[in-house]
């Protein structure tokens, strides 16, 4: 929308007094309202769901737990929840999906997987292919070097590197790809350090130019970035 | 490269023991050797320079200081400094440049101006167009607006939003922009939270999915970033 | 009181040796005494009270949680407990309020509402007529815009602005009211800057003058303050 | 302004690129542009209140230093300089002002009274009587005694407390007065809890409600709340 | 002990593997070695209670908790446990006491009493006479002003002032005392500042001088410091 | 004084605008009136001490830097000046001193001693006998034990340990002495827990009971409470 | 392995998707794979412990809990559990060690223990005789001396020396001995400095050079560094 | 020695009422004493030095800067200044060394020369052999790989990691050496993380056991502890 003052009139759907959803945020962001559960009651996070169901067709749940899913099992719709991850896919069918770009996540560790599994299904939804690799933190560089050939091989748009305890897999994958990288640390560790602040700060020291970060186990925003940079991508590949 | 053990086989260029130039690395990385200024001697960066120059032909020298500059001073080369940014630009002869895509800069106060300028001058030799608003700060909301249509009218790729005190600039951007947006943090601002800390933190909080983040002040790994999704966007163009 | 000695002489009300209840709170500095339930045993929370209703005739429990609700249970009063707020309210009967001034509360998102309804709840048992929103933060600035229309529609003397995870709506607000904001961060949001760390910073960062904030989570001080400032309208409005 | 969008309307005056000054912000917020001269230039401060003084006649500067005072030097108009309180009034000629509301201003101690003094200064600079009490902290509690007696005396609308090494005087004043009362913590102190943090965290957590606070040093920021409180008893009185 | 390698030379009393009991260090630190539960399994705490209890004759024991209480209970001893302040006493038989000295103990507020109560506690059994007044915070500084008289008449050797959310009870008893005051920060309170780390700055920055510090929660810490200065005291008393 | 009102009725000694000296400060608190010099100016610090001088008969002037020293050289009067320490002492005239009790103040290294002679310095100026050993850190602690026996054959009422790196140090010595050691940590040290940090907490952390703690660097804190223990004593002793 | 480009080809054990056994690890690193159970699923804890069993015939599991004990149980295989410690030994058969070297582990404190066992099985489990002593902090000196006498008598290669409130043991272990220190703080403690910070502080300011230090309760990798040595001493005295 | 309290009775040197040199460290300790010049004066710097030299014929002094070096200019010495690296070593005369051992030390980048000198130098005034190789930082890891083939080449007992940026070169070099690697961050570094502490928090996270650290810059800690472990070796080797 060239006009500001067009995203500044778009309107929102009442839920009750407790939310306003942006159900045409994706014309004006380039990404669809999708639903942060934690923090919210089961009730909030079911009617916002039902809401955004209708509305929409489909719908993005994120950071659920076993209580958000139960109350979900209830709404009548396809869903597709992986627990692992936290995430809840709702839709009122079935449908297609284009492919706009290539997503490589990698994962340094066992106990990173769920914040790289938030991105990949994330990313997979929103309409990019996804590589994932996990386990290969910079503790064992040589499991890494296959997936470098992979990045190449795959024509990667975009990298993201999940890690909790060594940051420094985004600064060493980055030394070897010339696509961004794009760094999510995980509140993985303990001591000094531990909570995912190591992870943090090293990749926003990194000496490798072209790492970009999001915040601590922010798998979601990482896919989203990520998703908007393929759909850049695609858009001039067609015009 | 697909094969990673080519990226691990590369040659340095060695400077006396004091450095080992990665004169290669625009070819694993998409990005070409930079020198950092800051926490060097005025002899180190100097020789540093030299050496980079003789062998690329173009040197980007950042956080440089008054100190820096003099030392450069005595290299026989085109020179462009820019003491505001810290930015010394030093080339063999002057060349054309191609324009890989469009990145626009904006800046919420007087004060991060020579961050900005550090991402406006990176990005441009790197070859991309920059479009450079300063001083639009959500306190006064209203200065941000015709620099939204700009984004839509010059077809920008990607947008990097500088902010010391208040990092949400990037959030309220976000929300009125389809292109991913690179958040530099920077450390104006005094009292708790000072020096950067609150900026960063805002924007690794924002609700406003496409962010990523750089380090506080890091200007020119703001515009690696960018340049690397532009010079995607514009392969795949190409192609 | 003129006389500062007066103040220092004031009686308060001995509960066994737990506590000095300051029943005459009000006269000295303008608002009642109000039991903070967080912290104390369900039994020293009864006890506190039974004591101050007997002796006020009216008694404000804030940060009560269901072990308090359920000892509070047992008090022969007419009692209002707010689950969502963690506030309960006992009065001996029930009685008219007047209405000293307009305090408008406007909360960030979904999460934040527990603590915009304890601010929300103490304003108008205080005396203010309360104007509420919720879930209009900067992530979509649009849904903000017809509330800074009610704030001038009726009149309101100072706005209350509670967010956890984008303190910046502060400022926002702030950009677009001449009165006094309040800025309460919550406790909302992980990841570095979580827990109401950000939010706080935000607040205190902002660039738009006329915002003062009180603790993260703190929305009865918040309220507290509005009403003093309700009150010294009202009282010059009446003289 | 009812209609927001007339706020998202208002021009800037534009000072080359380095500022877009918000010359009607006074209309939309209540408070009139101030320049805040720390981290900035002297040449840009110099241009930016030359810009501000011919546009709206009359000009206040914060933070500012030795270097910003020596180029303001050269500005033809009625200057008056507090380099103590590092502010810079200047105005085409001397108007009278009308007084809005009486503010207090208490500093704990004599390191204290610069914030203390740039407190005082704006507040009387926007239309309030400031009656300004300094060396009185808890250390010696008799010694704020005779200033309560002065804040019922004087009928003081808002008290602004500063104070470095113990912000506890915030909670000791607020339990003798019924009038609204505002924290400005200094940098004063050293060791754990130095540079202000103590003097934050001590009025943030306040058992005395009614406070509200600003950042640390920030005594603009308190008397621009104070001043709006102020206007909205002096606008209520003559209603 | 003049020579201090007899200090090295005394003898330990093992506890299996889990510990090495100073048995005889009342001699050289004027203290008996107490046992801090927290952290300790219940198993680890009964033991050692049983064979401090064989080899001196009485035991106290901090921070225990329901768990470690119950293990307690299996020990045949005269049992004294105070659950609030989590103590408990073990002693073969009863036994007199003579008083070497007077504390009095203040707290803050209804929440500070655990802490207090363990200082109170461990100050009796080690041999002072305790005098203690609880609620008496900064918030309402009348209700303080009785016990300063109280110091007065019982000649009070050392004063423990205990606060959780305002530290500066310690400085405004201190400039009103001329003995030695001991601040317990607890870790009570929420949000910035909270879990005492607001109360221990505070008494660390007080400007009023006579005021030393324990850690947080560190009641039994306060009572052992309290209850030397009264022993030497004592001993002057009676040479 | 019984009544706590006397207190808060007595008077001050005003110094322009800029203080409020409280001359009578130590009939309440035990404790002179003392002048901390760092944070203010030189002419502030010259007219506080010379009106306290002229009050008084003598003065205590601590953290003085080269600035302040070269003001009050101006003033007629018997002066001592500690320029390591930065102690200014001035005096009407040169007086006898009562030795109330002994203090033994130890540092761990030699860059703690400015601050060990600062404690000295003010112990003795307030009628102290000083017992001073330096360089005894734990990394050699061979060469603290002849200083233990000293503590006993001199009678030493209570020990100020002072140290930088290692704060263990008053944990070694309060586990070889049977009175009351007060810990100084020093902003020596450098890394991870410098700036006096890692001291501070190792002595709040100690297992040895009877240590209590002042802030970082404030050897004047340390010499005043040491001095009101051995005043209590000694006022005991009398008796 | 001379060509580092070896290490690089070394190939992974892949455990369905969740991990990449680095079982060549022991070769390139000198240390064998190690798994950690602490944020891991116990079911993914059973599969790499199979795994890695079938591979190797042997496996060690640090930082165990009862969840991940119950899910081991299930694995054919000897089993040696210590629960305090949190370690789980897993071998196809029981099988001879050569002693490499001599280690010993002292503890500060009883609640240590659990860290100091995980040292010390994990030592003795690579190969190395230990030796170890818990209860003897720097609160009581004295015990720590016998176990000086013993590392010489025993002729030990490295002292491990666990503590979690006062790190300064490591300080004094060190000043008695000739041969490495390794410092592992351990996350007891409470109040500020608490949670192993002012333990590991201490190690790292310590002035007893020859410490080196690991995180907050990593008594594996103390093991493991230790470990390293003694296997380089016995290689060297076999050579 | 095998009786702890020979330990304890060692002789100190006297130097003025500033040090006790404990010139007979070595024995205890296995490194001899060393001055710290960081924090002291140039004029007791000067006298450490002059006694040491005296009583034991040579000296290292670390951390020392222009001031500290035109000071000991005037010692009349064998003198080798290091001006980088802030080292002054004196001797009586020149004297033949014995190599104990072969430390490799490896930096990652230009400006942590320095730290990494630091430890060079000492290492081989210890008397081991030293192999650095500097700028091998992790941002391009091809740099690092012939010098792990060095590691094995030279037999190389222990590896030295000095990185300020990307703590992550330690781990990386332990995964490919099999000897102990001892990390030393650097206060290199910018923004958040910056000053050492991303890179201490790196290298205390790492997942490639065997890794110890010291404190941020202190290369000379690094160095002792490499050194011990040598002396180690070659006691073994020789016996």
């Amino acid at each position: 929308m060239k006009d500001p003052i067009e995203h500044l009139k778009r309107q929102c759907l009442e839920v009750g007094s407790i939310a306003k959803l942006d159900v045409d945020r994706e014309v004006s962001t380039g990404i669809p309202e999708v639903i942060l559960a934690r923090g919210k009651d089961a009730e909030d996070v079911y009617n916002l769901a039902l809401h955004l169901l209708e509305n929409k067709g489909h719908v993005i749940i994120t950071k659920a737990d076993e209580v958000h899913f139960e109350a979900l099992e209830g709404i009548d719709a396809v869903k597709d929840f992986n627990r692992k991850a936290g995430i809840a896919l709702l839709k009122s069918k079935e449908c297609e999906k284009t492919i706009l770009g290539r997503v490589a996540i990698f994962a340094a560790g066992t106990s990173d997987i769920p914040v790289a599994e938030e991105a990949r299904i994330v990313a997979e939804e929103l309409g990019c292919k996804a590589i994932a690799a996990y386990d290969i933190g910079v503790a064992g560089i040589h499991r890494v070097l296959p997936w470098i050939t992979k990045v190449a091989e795959e024509d990667v748009d975009v990298v993201i590197v999940v890690a909790g305890m060594e940051g420094a897999l985004a600064s060493v994958v980055k030394s070897m790809v010339d696509v961004p990288v794009i760094g999510v640390p995980t509140s993985v560790g303990y001591g000094y350090g531990g909570g995912g602040t190591s992870a943090l700060m090293s990749m926003l020291q990194s000496c490798s130019p072209g790492i970009t970060v999001v915040n601590i186990d922010n798998g979601f925003g990482a896919a989203a970035a990520a998703y908007l940079m393929c759909k850049r991508i695609s858009k001039n590949k067609e015009g």
